[in-house]
């Protein structure tokens, strides 16, 4: 796939994480881009989160830059808002941009101080280093725990216009030693104003990076950016905003699901399917509390068919339903009936729970209109290890 | 510990379970007593919750009876709720008591019909086996995966009065094959009146039960019982109120202490204390959200001090708070100040988290009043163990 147009990147090992892999990721656009960023919720907020947040609003949404570091996520220390600033300073000082078009990022560790002064020594060989085809490296750059880089192109084509879009992520597997962070970052050369780009990029992550769930922690450094460079000379006019969306969409969602599938110790996913709530956002809740179930994680680790627990997850989602109007089906297999046990060959339905990329759908049968698709995966022994036991 | 006066308990086999263990009890006031029941939130409720619910409203909270079966949730199946009827009118004809106050509680696996006929089989010897001495009997009775029968006691002494309390539960780690139950039947000889007993009850479960983690799940058929017969001739005044529901907290706090102990896979319990915050239903947010973080739980499982991981799921809680002003203590030391790493001997307080008991405080400095306390326990490998593997 075709990366879009007018975007360069870079990376290297810049000395912050023990292990030599590239560790500092710089993502440039070559004309001033929109930009628009989706933060994380957490009450505790990385001082590059406040900043990039800060930024994106100074500038309007706009932005010329991205650094990122992994190994540290500059995360409650004493000199984090100090540590990011001087980042964001050393980028826009080496690339002679405005502050405010730069949108910094970092993960990794938290409580531990960042070595800037390691970023700033590696600035002028990163810029130097500046290539359309440094994409991949600067996905390696950003990864923590994951054991792939995650990357997903999309392109929506109107008449002979062209735009394309292109992402990378890193993964929401809790990060070793201290918390799951994830970050996307999402590069089109369609045209969009930031606040259309803004609207459009709430949107896309509600229906993709926020319906992930690998064990149901959110950090304090996820981010996602979206940034849009016009370089394409394709205007997202009205008619076109549903199939540039769709690019968008299709984009983060591989990432979504690229995410899911490397979560820590996880073998198998689920694409949960919630129909018949009352309305999204209950749609949503039920499907976020059967994909953070660890008993249903953990049946879906062992093969095991228990609608029951799906059921009994639905439940206590907090959203009202009628048990007896809720059917339950397993990778094509109706298992639960009216809120009972439907009439299903049990080993038939079993084995297929022993394949990779498996299918629920949760559906509760009368008037509402509420649906939610969500990923999940299976929790398992590997999860355990890798996190109860990284320091001894 | 002496048990409270006018209660007799029985407890059989009656086949419900495969393994041959107790598996019915029947729990009898010699008077009636005043009654109070708090039931799950799941949405799903088994049909012995909402006959249970509804004799405590047609009997304006009078019990005689409480008949527990093990081994069988008697949920979502099509004749749960005929068969529940049939428990209680049968132990309702052959103790000639009204069937309105007969309450009825089943646990164990859902989706499959109850062998009802069994428990009308074994009624007879069930209740002609009634004494005070089988309470520890009805204890093992009502087990499923607990791997210990759960008992306590407690007494409140007013000059020369005495009122005595005794409780006994059942397990909250995900109950095999399918999902977590957890009950609780409290027993009582002072005098209440029903209206205060039930507000007691939801006060005291509201502190205890609902302040324990251990997966986060909840059931189909989470109930707990408080009687109050009279037998002991004093009447809980006004003067007395206080102490009384101390006895009470008391009970049900042991009884919820032991739940954790005993979740599935767990090795070790913290104590969870959170301080400072807006109120105390925010304050119990936050505890929630800690104790039911995976990552939380597994670095306790390795005695790997992650302060940074409860400073995020306390994030994560919904509940805003400035983390400049958090305050983070494990086993009496502090581990972080000022949302930021406090200076402390790493190794030393590693060492204490190889404890059993473990004792972590959250506070936020500031004008916030609210505090909760909570109990969890870790995550471990048997917890999958456990729950993936039970069927294969």
């Amino acid at each position: 796939m075709q990366l879009p147009k007018g975007y360069r990147f870079a990376a290297t090992y810049a000395g912050i994480r023990k292990k030599e892999a590239l560790d500092l990721a710089l993502m440039v656009t070559d004309t001033p881009a929109s930009a628009a960023g989706v933060f994380t919720t957490n009450a505790v907020r990385a001082a590059c989160v406040e900043l990039s947040a800060a930024n994106l609003k100074k500038s309007g949404g706009v932005c010329r830059a991205i650094i990122v570091n992994a190994g540290n996520a500059n995360c409650s220390t004493p000199t984090q808002l100090a540590d990011s600033k001087a980042m964001i300073g050393a980028v826009a000082k080496r690339l002679s941009i405005p502050k405010r078009e730069v949108l910094v990022c970092s993960t990794g560790v938290i409580g531990e101080p960042l070595p800037v002064q390691k970023v700033e020594d590696a600035l002028p060989r990163l810029s130097d280093g500046l290539f359309g085809d440094q994409f991949d490296n600067a996905a390696k750059a950003i990864m923590t725990t994951d054991t792939v880089p995650k990357t997903a192109y999309a392109e929506a084509i109107f008449g002979d216009a062209v735009i394309r879009v292109a992402g990378m992520a890193k993964g929401a597997g809790m990060i070793h030693p201290n918390m799951a962070t994830m970050l996307g970052f999402l590069f089109t050369d369609a045209a969009v104003p930031p606040a259309h780009l803004s609207k459009i990029l709430k949107r896309v992550v509600g229906r993709t990076f926020n319906c992930i769930s690998v064990d149901g922690d959110t950090s304090t450094n996820d981010t996602v950016f979206l940034l849009a460079n016009g370089a394409s000379g394709v205007k997202i006019t009205k008619a076109k905003r549903a199939g540039f969306e769709r690019a968008v969409e299709s984009v983060a969602e591989q990432l979504a699901i690229a995410i899911v599938r490397d979560g820590e110790g996880a073998r198998k996913i689920v694409t949960l399917d919630v129909e018949g709530a009352p309305d999204d956002k209950a749609a949503t809740r039920i499907a976020r509390s059967i994909a953070n179930s660890p008993l249903v994680k953990t049946a879906l680790a062992g093969a095991d068919l228990n609608w029951g627990r799906i059921l009994c997850a639905a439940g206590y989602s907090g959203v009202r339903f009628d048990p007896v109007k809720v059917d339950i089906f397993v990778n094509g297999h109706q298992v639960c009936k009216n809120g009972m046990r439907a009439d299903f060959n049990e080993p038939e339905v079993q084995a297929t729970l022993e394949q990779s990329d498996n299918a629920v759908t949760f559906r509760v049968r009368g008037k509402g209109k509420g649906r939610a698709r969500f990923w999940t995966c299976d929790l398992t022994e590997d999860y355990i290890r890798i996190n109860a036991d990284y320091r001894t």
